[in-house]
Parts: structure tokens; sequence; C-alpha cells
């Protein structure tokens, strides 16, 4: 019989990927990439509010039947590829990035009268707007419903499903009005390839409902109506148009609907598998289990981690999600990040420093050649707030110790050390609470073309850093979670075996540097727990002269 | 009669210039600048030491006798000027800039052995690499003799004369044995002009050997020996090469010597006033009396006041100088200032930004479109350390409240805003300590060329900001003091009477920016308690929240 294939869908943040790979060992066939043609780079942004980051819906269809059909197209040149042989798709997309639609469940967007209004475009999940209703959400949980917010950390985010709900509802009360539910972009691009036209009938992913959205089968699913009316009266209404059960990946989002497959050019009535988080597919994509911790880096970093659904996970604070089946089924997925690891490099090369590609290719190599701690510096990785451990949007970024003499390679470099420094932080916290990491595997694109930076996180985090084996870990994993729904393989560690593998690349911690960043974590650490509010009682006197003794020490 | 001219000389960090003028009414007849050959822009750097910094003894004399020249080429010019007419010159430079010489004062740099040592050049100012040697003798008198540091706020600075001494002494003690003597360079150009030729016999001033050489009379002028042995069993002996005497500006510091008479073209035998600090003299060339504070604002900013000596001035902790006659005779001089302003800039624009001229005004035009608080940043002004209140080298520059959206014209502005905090914590200091300053005169070439810059200074500080009438106020003053030494005035405030002006711009603090600008200090303070250790237990959680908050106020 001819070999089967599976199809991924990644949608980005700027850009959706589709990749078709090979059930029998993950070989990639086709891959196309298609940006988001609204916007700034796909984002929709407001210059009186760096907070607001939104999307048009239009766009994610558009890119949709681009890449599959260039994907598709690729596949066909190479020998052995037949799209009838396409037995399955899976979708991920960031998150939560919550979607008004009607009552037909198209986005507000595409009707004529929302087009331009930026409250009825997709809530992209870096928008910060909300961080006053998560304050709220998370005061008035503690208060009332504390096992609501135990399981992310004890603080519900401002990047969530409720919280960007709530904002739409009082800055953009006509908006909220007019939608008849809200979908993550994660559960929408399935139920339209399923051509669902009913909100309340759209196959939930668990992923996305599990901690972002309040959800858990403990309490009876979404958060109680009576805690609801205490957010907004509005609100235990539009609970009953949004759904009553999520699931995880060992169920079908549904099969794909003749009018798609025509437009697509594939088998009407595959299985579509459950959408996912971006990362989360990203970490099977990167083979994870129990013990190992995937970090996909890229514009932020997320950090994945799965513990058997049998054991018992306490809750861990600071650490945002821990939802059984949100990541593999049968285990506890357990979710950590940095709001922005990529984007702050990008900020500051080409947003401060004006730089281009070439530029950024010469700082990059000034900035290898740089002793840890030679330049002085210590930053703060928050210029778009802290996910983990502090989950505060309203933190901001922080560099110490410049001089008359301060270059732009050595700020760019403390900048990318205050990213490791983020990702030890994680890392410990894990580690405090009794969850094992013996392995750490990095995908996504810093992890593959930036060899300085995962030295460094090697040196700053202890841990040997391994890198995915596919360029396109989160599209895989999709393809992954189609090919165990389809039956390819019997389940999803028998997948990842066949369909995963490891670069041949490894980073491992160096002794010498090791120590240098003992000593610059600390000092991180003492500006992190001040302006964090962790520690309200600061001793800061000594941080510059230890950040002056240690460059004395490093250059000599 | 024709009417008389005196010559001021200023010696800057990185040129020289010579001013002619008129006594009767200060009139400018001509003006001169030499930039200094060596190093980079006249200052001998080592890469590998950042706090390092230099400048070759020649340079100054090549740039006497050019810039003396010049001035009086441009001079005679001019309608009613004649050089046989001048009647004594004046000379400032930047201090403390110690140069050890031979037993004929000469500088040990002018001989071959020792041209390319570093450590047998002019100590400049800002050179801060014997900070170890000054937190050494900070605690020896703290412990030995208090007295010695009471006036000069309980701490001895890095940038003074026994902190480089005893560096030199450990660091290279080869030219420390060499050097007979060390002569400040505001003493040194009057005793080369007056052609003395053995240290001890120069007439030193009590403006530099005040509390930068622990000089007083109420101890018998220098630290006694007994003292001097606890730092280094070499120093004793150097006393006795140095000097038991010094003077305020009623005395001279010599008479023109023919041979130099000659060569600039002067009349032999006219009177040299005492030597004195630049931005002291600048203080006289701004009109400085009781009252006024006088801020010379340049690559660092320096203030100076003055109380008449018949009053008691109490110790003023972090006010790096109260020493009679250093400034006006018959008043004590106070003295504070700012390691690094115009610096700071120059860093950001030119070093971090790779800016030239033209992006320098295009930035200082952008950033002069912000509200305060509308970028969310708050920076510290400490890129060279903290010369008051905190008197401490070892602290370094700070930015906090960055996104992914701040742009160098906002940091820019946050640089800026940061030096006029440091100015405001000054100012308070001295009121807090019983000095009165009803009237703010800012001198030097930002005061004339930032407009932005001085309306954030009345803005943050809450003072109207006055500008010198001259743009060479530290020449200007120079030349006031030759000409009350050579007897065209009958007193200091007489001659600045006629000599001096203002200019006709001024700025005033505007309400709403002062009332933004309170709340940006309250925040600048915080930090500042915090690393610079007046705070030792520092509450930082709010900093971020409340940058943030004043950014969404000052947007909308």
């Amino acid at each position: 019989m001819a070999p089967a294939f599976t199809l991924g869908l990644d949608y980005g943040t700027n850009s959706v990927r589709c990749l078709v790979v090979r059930c029998a060992d993950g070989k990639e066939f086709g891959s196309a990439v298609v940006n988001y043609p609204s916007g700034q780079q796909g984002v929709l942004l407001d210059p009186k509010h760096h907070h607001l980051a939104r999307q048009h819906p239009g766009d994610y269809l558009v890119g949709l039947e681009k890449s599959v059909k260039a994907a598709l197209a690729q596949a066909r040149k190479q020998k052995g590829f037949d799209a009838a042989r396409v037995i399955g798709l899976g979708v991920d997309t960031t998150g939560s990035s919550p979607i008004p639609v009607d009552a037909k469940n198209v986005p507000l967007a595409l009707a004529k009268k929302w087009k331009n209004n930026l409250h009825a475009q997709c809530w992209l999940w870096k928008d910060h707007t909300s961080w006053r209703e998560a304050a709220e959400i998370t005061a008035l949980a503690a208060q009332h419903r504390p096992q609501y917010i135990a399981k992310c950390g004890n603080t519900y985010s401002s990047e969530w499903f409720w919280s960007k709900i709530l904002h739409c509802r009082r800055v953009a009360p006509a908006v909220f009005d007019a939608a008849y539910s809200w979908v993550e972009l994660a559960d929408w691009i399935p139920s339209v390839l399923a051509g669902v036209t009913d909100p309340v009938q759209i196959k939930r992913g668990v992923c996305m409902a599990g901690h972002k959205a309040l959800y858990c089968a403990e309490w009876g699913g979404l958060p109680d109506k009576e805690f609801l009316a205490l957010l907004d009266p509005k609100l235990p209404a539009l609970r009953d148009r949004l759904y009553t059960q999520a699931y995880d990946a060992t169920a079908a989002a549904g099969t794909l609907s003749p009018v798609w497959a025509q437009k697509l050019g594939l088998p009407p009535g595959i299985p579509i598998a459950i959408g996912e988080m971006d990362v989360h597919y990203g970490a099977i994509g990167s083979g994870v289990r129990e013990g190992t911790l995937v970090k996909v880096i890229g514009t932020s970093t997320c950090d994945c981690g799965v513990v058997s659904a049998e054991k018992t996970v306490p809750d861990i604070p600071g650490i945002c999600g821990i939802v059984k089946g949100a990541i593999l089924p049968g285990y506890y997925g357990l979710e950590a990040g940095q709001s922005a690891v990529g984007d702050i490099f990008k900020w500051w090369v080409e947003g401060v420093c004006r730089g281009d590609a070439a530029r950024h290719a010469e700082l990059t190599r000034e900035a290898a050649k740089l002793k840890p701690g030679a330049s002085g510096l210590v930053a703060l990785d928050w210029n778009n707030g802290n996910r983990t451990i502090l989950v505060d949007p309203m933190l901001s970024g922080l560099l110490v110790g410049q001089t008359l003499h301060t270059t732009q390679a050595e700020i760019y470099r403390a900048l990318i050390e205050a990213t490791a420094f983020g990702a030890r932080a994680i890392i410990e916290r894990f580690r405090e609470y009794g969850v094992p990491i013996d392995r750490v595997v990095c995908a996504g694109g810093i992890a593959e073309k930036n060899p300085m930076l995962m030295q460094i996180y090697a040196d700053v985090t202890g841990c040997t850093m391994l890198v995915a084996g596919s360029s396109q870990a989160c599209a895989l994993g999709s393809a992954v979670s189609a090919a165990v729904l389809a039956g390819a393989h019997a389940s999803f560690p028998a997948a990842q075996a066949k369909m995963t593998t490891l670069k041949k690349v490894s980073y491992r911690p160096r002794a010498a540097q090791q120590k240098a960043y003992n000593q610059l974590y600390a000092l991180y650490r003492q500006c992190h727990d001040a302006f964090g509010g962790v520690n309200k009682s600061a001793d800061l006197s000594r941080v510059m002269k230890d950040l002056l003794a240690l460059k004395e020490a490093q250059q000599n």
C-alpha cells in the first residue's frame, strides 16, 4: 500500500505554515509559509496603546488556502507522494487568541460593519490591554474560587480568554453585544475546516480551555455563572453560548468538509485533530516526554513539560498552566514561558540600533567575543512583562551597569543573558516543586540559528541544550497528532519515536562560564525580586559594585 | 589712557581656550581654541580600564602658545586693542588633574624615558582608577582624622590628588619614585608662565589644595606626616616636596617671565592670577554671589555656590568641597557636581546610536515632543559614577521601563531627565543644610545650545534657569581675576558687576510638567537610594507599575 501522509498547519504570530509529512518516518514532503497580509507583519497595532495586538481573521483563511496548496504542490514533486493518501490534518495556533464570532461561527471582523474595529478582530496572544481585568479576575478568584487559579500559578493572565472578553465588554460594549460566542483560534480553524456553523457545536480543545478559559472537569467545566456574574452581569449568558465539554488529542475536532476538501485538493472526510496551542504541538514534535523540558524559542519562549496523569502534580506558584491532556493525552501538561525573547533582540537591534540583518549578524559576532560579566551589565527580560514566574504584564525592562563606554554589542549580549536568566528561573521553579528535568530540547528559529545564544543558555542554566530535529516542530507535532488520530500509529509515544528526531548539534555547559554566570544570576535575581515585588525590603547597594568587580575580573 | 585688557586661559577636557577681554566692560576682543593633539579628543585611554583618563602635558604647552597667539591676533583686528595694554592674565583648568614633575618642575612625561608611560602623564580629573585608594583614604580618615573629610561630604574622591598619587605609588612605583613633586594643572600652567623651576616654590591655589589635597589652615596645611605614613611610608617625604601654604585669588601666582612674554607677544612682568579650577572661575564669570548657584553644564556638571566667610557653614554630607577662598576671596566656596552629563548624551547618541551631529539634532527635536513620563522610562545619571550627593565612583548607569517600542529619542530624553533629577538632588541637599539658593545661573555649551534640556531642568528643579552672558564663562572668570589682581577693579563684586552679564533668555518652571516630574523624581529617588546604598531595605515593587501608569496618563 502506498505510504500515508498527514498535514500540520501552524498559525504563528506573523505567518502560517503548512507541512506535509510521511507518517512512517516524519519525512517532510512539502512545506510552505504565507505571511499575513494585514497590519505590521500581520499584527494590527495602535500607536497609543503599546499593549494592543490584534489580528484580522480574514488573514487566517487566505493563509490557509495558500499555504496548503503550496505545500501540496511541493509534495507532488517528490516521488511517492499522493494527495489522495493524506489521511488527516492537525492545526496549532498561537493562544490564547480568542475571536468574537456571530451565531453562524463567522468572525465579526469579516462583516463590513466591524471590519475596521480593532476590538472585533482576533485578540492576539500578546495583547496585554486587559491587564486590569486580569488583576480583577485574579482577585475575585482568590476571594471566591481559589481553585480556579491554583492551577495557573495563582495569577490569571491578561493574555487569556476571560480577561480579553471582559476588557472587550468594558471598552467596546457594542462588539461584545454583537458577539454570539468567542472561539479560540486553535478551535476556530478546525471548525472551519470541518464546516461547523454553530459555535456551540465546535469541539474545543482542553489545551486552550484548560487554565486559559478556567475550564476543569473538577468544577464542571467553565467557571460557574455565579462567579461570572460577579465579573459582569452579561457573562453568565455568554457561558451558555460557549461549551460544556473540552477534549484532549484523543478526540477529533471533526472531519474535512467537502467544500474545503475541494478547495484544498484533499480527500473529504479525513479526520481533523483537536486544535492545540502551537508550542504544545511543538513539544510533541520535539519529542516531549516525562523528564523532558521543551523550549520553543521564538519572539517569545514557551516551556512545556508533561507529568503522568497517574501522579499528583502540586500547584506551582507562577507556573501558568497545569492541565490534564493539554499536551499529551494521559499526562498533565505543564506550561511556562517568557513574554518576549526574540522580540527583545529585535527591539534592540532593529528598533533602537536601527540595524539590518547584516548588522544583526555583526553584533552577534561581536557579542560572541565577550566573556560572561565582561560588559559589567545585567538586564531584566521584561520588555513585554513577565509571564513566568511572576505572571505580571505590568513589568518592564531594566538595564544596569552602563558606563560611558558601553557598546551596542554589550547591551545585545546582556539582553540575551537576561532571557537565559529568565529561563533558569523557570527551570529552578519546576525543580523546586519536584518536576524532574533531565533533558532540555529547544525548538524554534532562534534555537537553530543562534549558537551563541544556545551556548549562553547552557552556561547559564547548567543544562545541555539539545535541538529538535525538525525546523517546524509545531507543524510536525500537529501532523503527528493527525497521524495518531488517523490510526497510522498506536500512540503518541510510538508516533514520536518514528516521526521526530534531534539534531546532531548540542550545547554543553562550560565550568568557567557557569561560575561567572552564577554570580551574574545572583545579581539578576536581586533585581528580579526587588522590581518584581518578591522582596519588598531589598538591599541593592552591592549590585553595581559587584558588576564592576566581575567586569574587572573578566576583562583581564 | 588707552583701555586695559586681561587674558583668560581655560584648560578644558578636550581643548584650551584663550580669551582677550576689556577690563572696563568685559567685552571680548579675541578668542581662540586649540584642541589637544594627543589621544582620543585629547584624552589618553586604556581600553582595558574604562576608569583610566590621562592627558599629555606637552599638549598644554602647544595649546598655550597657539591659543594665546591666535586670540591676540584676533584682538589686534579690533579697534582700540593694544597688546601692550594687557595688564594681567588668569588661568583655570580641569581638576583635580595632578602632574608628576621632576625637581626642575618639568613633567616626567616630557622626558623620553616616560613619554609613553600612562602613569607619568597628567591624571585627568575624570580618571577613576584610584577608587580603591579613595575608599582607603576615606576609611583611614574616618578612623584617625575625621576633620579631614568632614568638609568634603565625609567621602574622599577617586578624582582627587592623594587618591591618584597613592594609586600611582601602587601600580607604577617607578613613576612615583621618579616624581620629585606633584603639581595640579591649575598651578602648573601659572608656574610655567612665571618661570618657576622649583616645584616647592610654586604658589599653589587654595582652590585645588582645599579639599582635593586635604589642605586646611585649621590643621596646618596638608595632612600630617603621621597620617600620610599610615597610607604609605613614602608619602611623608613627598609632603616636604609639595607646599606648606596655599593662596586665594587675592594673591598672584607670579609675574609673566621674559621668555614667555616674548613667546606670546605680551608685556613681561604682568601679574598672573592664582590658578583655579575651571568651574570656580566659571562661577565668577557667571556672576556668582551669595544665594546664587552656578551650574557649569558640559561633559560633566559642576555646581558652585559661595557663603560669606563670616558665617558658619555646616559640613554637608555628600557636598564634595567647602573651602574658604576656593572661589571668591572672603567667602567659603561650595562645590558639588555630576560626574557625567554631556558625556552621557554623547555616549548614547554617538557611542550607542552611532549618530552624527545631524542625528543628534533630530533626536533633540523628537525628544522635545515627548511629555514628561510619556516614555515610561526613568534612568540614573551614573554612567561615570556619582560625585554628589553619594560621592561614589563605583556606581553605574541604570535604565528602567523599556518596552518593545521604546525609541532612541525616548531613552535620550530619559537620560537628560536623569541628569536633571541629579541636579535636583544637589539643590535639595544644599537647601536642607541651610544654604540659600534663590538664583540659578547656568553656563557651558549645553546651557546655551539645548533649550529642551534647560526647560526640563527648570521643570524638574522648580527653579528658573538663567544663562550666563558669556559663552566662555570660565575664561572670562580667569580674566576677571586677573583684572582685579592688576587693579583694574577694586574688588571681585565690582569687577563682576562691570565684566559679567546674563543672557536675555531664561527658562521658567511650568506647573503641569513640574507635577509629572515630581512623580518621576520620586521614582528616580527610589532607584537612587536603593542602588546608591542609602536605603538598604528598598521596596521597588511599584516602580515599573507607577512608570506605566504615568506613561498611560501622559500619552492620552
